[in-house]
């Protein structure tokens, strides 16, 4: 799968130093990203550079049409982001954690992650073309909030968990 | 999603007397692949006619190359037999039973059920062109297979099956 250079845009979403870069997801982020780029096309773009498609201002977001087919840059998009946090969760809990993305065309779907036999994120999917966070502190407070709901999970149900 | 009328074999796999036809598994796979076939390509078929493709006799088999895409009528009939298993699971423990199929371009992939947070069913698979049974009756075997184990799990974990 390629993944193509983003268009330089006029004013960047994400500073070079916005604190945010120096989390432990944002290096898990740029290491998803990175992982899905064969072709060493991101190779020269520095972690801001490389997050920033995940950041849809509403002037950018403006331009996306409501209804849309996502093309194969959005789905790898869209995978990193649920890999980084399948990466999150094994590292926290030292379970191995499997993500699983299924999507119709249209854009509609579902993202599962799995630890043993837990559900620990299941989530409904829609308009995945106008995937993107408001900004890239509201994209790790996602994060953070699916990461603390599965490990609450698996507290609780260690058993099935451990499967 | 169309579905092609298959090829009528030289002597059918599946004799129209089989007494696997009148079991439940077969009417809800009937069922399942007639739901998948919006144009009424089936409706004037028999259900050992409509179940003769899941049937893959030895000499069937030496037909398919080993490697090869799956195409969109293999990927319905797998879609086909996991929702049958997740319909007669949901019967069974009155639970709402979610099967997921993911599959790469090449065949090779992973199917789920999920009862509320509980996997009950989770299957690598490969080789997804070659997706087959040696008979009906040996069909029915691993699905009931399948149900034992997932209903098993669920009465285990009753708690996660009902989140």
């Amino acid at each position: 799968m390629t993944v193509a250079t983003p268009e330089a845009p006029p004013s960047p979403a994400i500073s070079p130093d916005d604190p945010v870069l120096g989390t432990e997801f944002a290096t898990e982020m740029v290491r998803q990203v990175r992982a899905i780029d064969p072709y060493g096309t991101y190779d020269n773009l520095s972690p801001a550079e490389i997050l920033e498609p995940y950041v849809l201002t509403k002037a950018k977001k403006r331009e996306i049409p409501i209804v849309g087919d996502p093309d194969e840059i959005v789905v790898a998009r869209l995978q990193a982001f649920y890999n980084a946090i399948a990466v999150m969760i094994e590292q926290e809990c030292g379970l191995r954690a499997i993500p699983l993305l299924h999507l119709s065309h249209e854009g509609f779907g579902r993202a599962l992650i799995t630890v043993g036999k837990l559900v620990v994120m299941d989530r409904t999917l829609r308009d995945v073309h106008r995937f993107g966070f408001p900004s890239l502190s509201k994209m790790k407070h996602e994060a953070d909030t699916l990461l603390a709901v599965a490990l609450e999970l698996i507290g609780e149900h260690s058993d099935v968990a451990g499967l």
